[in-house]
């Protein structure tokens, strides 16, 4: 019998959700960085993500940081489908024997971030287990369209925002949320497809590209590297919760030019989308993060 | 440092949840069974909450009744707050050596109820970790006013549908989340306060009475047991998933007498709110399921 390390995560979700019903007020069913059912005015955005010890933090990190990373990797699932994050519910599995003020803490970081960017938790549910775990569900709204990450055609260019590579050095518990760069791309250049990084470009750009149809090619010296890091860590270590999105290829120089006057957050072409067949993986070794890999 | 174990559930969430900033469209925060948010014509109801392994479920269960059991609960938060459940999304934190049929007829589970209740699986996520977890995030609507616990008044008479305790036996696994009969009771009975029952009555009435100002008295006598089980143990067990809910002592006869056409589910009059002073705890030991209790 196969276990789940046999087949990994994207089958895995693929088996899972193949056959689920739907109501016919659902917009967008599982496969983007959000579902999307319908709203009063405006489509509505539904998200969950979970983050645990010794997966996503360890024990000794900053309980604020652990909080904060909980939440912003929710509400950059939220950006990257052109959307502004509403409410949240979070969901605490903790270890009895924890100190009442590290979970304070914790939800300190949850509250700061929540305020930074207009979210209200408005519930949630505590129980013990034997390591932590912060589940955060979240909603959010998106005026017209949301941008899925299906949405690419042969012939975009791709882009990336910020630097890539070892956030576990930090920037896995720092990062900003792109909220405002997807919501000034979706209103002035609005790309064919967006999704955020989470799992690395090794495995998220195939993703955006399967669910798009197409395939794609990389300029291995393109990718812009955090500091002190390699294109191919950049390519594969993952959790840098930047934007990746495709747009016109007619498009980007005016892109380009606009952007610099509006972030000072990186902005650069990676490749582009190709059709079937024409694609062409990188020379480097990592498939990027898998929750059921061998080595994860 | 006082610890988890040492103020227990309530008082943690107290703690975590009183200084939250609220978004001007949020109508009931944290504290009742649901968040309960602004929507189009109808209020909109977001719940989460998560089952884990050695907690809620062990190993060797059938895992389509675990699936089950994780979308039930969650079901039954929003027919207590008088709602039908519509979108869910679901994450799961397994093992890398599970085999994947094990998943699969997890997911069976949830699918199979979600069918029953007309409600969509949306969307989710996977990640490992070392113990199974299931969490759930809900949304729910609710025509007009929801139900809240905190609208009990002194003089109401408390009822509870079904039987009581020993849940453990199975019917934590097999219960019906009481959605049709939540419906009738908002209809044509509408209780003043309402909840369900997951942590036990002696843990969940005091929720109600503290939340609706008043306090309680139980006639030990008149609880509805399970089947070989004690008045002590329909009061301190838990996992019930039956509808506790207070009404106006001069509706009860016409309910009660309406009921019995309506349902094949049990009613019992257990006791009544009264006010501040003239609550009286009855003569059980247990005090109800705490999750960061020492006997927990």
């Amino acid at each position: 019998m196969p276990t789940l390390r046999d087949i990994g995560e994207d089958e895995l979700i693929h088996r899972l959700t193949q056959h689920l019903p739907h109501r016919s007020d659902v917009l967008a069913g599982a496969g983007d960085d959000c579902a999307v059912v319908k709203g009063s005015e405006e489509p509505v955005l539904l998200k969950t993500d979970a983050i645990i010890e010794g997966v996503h933090f360890l024990p000794d990190a900053r309980p604020e940081l652990i909080g904060r990373k909980a939440l912003a990797r929710v509400i950059s699932d939220i950006a990257s489908m052109g959307g502004e994050p509403c409410h949240a519910l979070i969901t605490l599995v903790l270890r009895p024997e924890l100190e009442v003020e590290w979970v304070e803490a914790v939800y300190r970081g949850i509250a700061e971030l929540a305020r930074k960017y207009h979210v209200s938790i408005v519930g949630g549910e505590t129980c013990r287990g034997p390591v932590c775990m912060i589940s955060v569900a979240m909603t959010g709204t998106v005026a017209g369209e949301w941008i899925s990450r299906s949405g690419g055609w042969a012939g975009d260019v791709l882009l990336v925002t910020g630097r890539l590579g070892d956030s576990i050095q930090g920037k896995h518990f720092t990062f900003e949320p792109r909220v405002a760069e997807a919501r000034w791309l979706k209103s002035f250049h609005l790309p064919s497809a967006m999704m955020d990084l989470s799992d690395g470009l090794a495995k998220d750009l195939p993703r955006l590209a399967r669910a798009s149809g197409v395939e794609f090619i990389i300029d291995e010296d393109a990718l812009p590297c955090t500091e002190g890091c390699t294109p191919a860590q950049a390519w594969g270590d993952g959790e840098d919760y930047e934007l990746l999105f495709s747009i016109a290829a007619e498009s980007v120089d005016e892109l380009m030019e606009e952007w610099k006057w509006e972030f000072d957050t990186p902005l650069t072409k990676i490749g582009s989308l190709v059709k079937i067949g024409a694609g062409r993986l990188p020379s480097f070794e990592s498939r990027g993060w898998d929750h059921f890999a061998k080595d994860a």
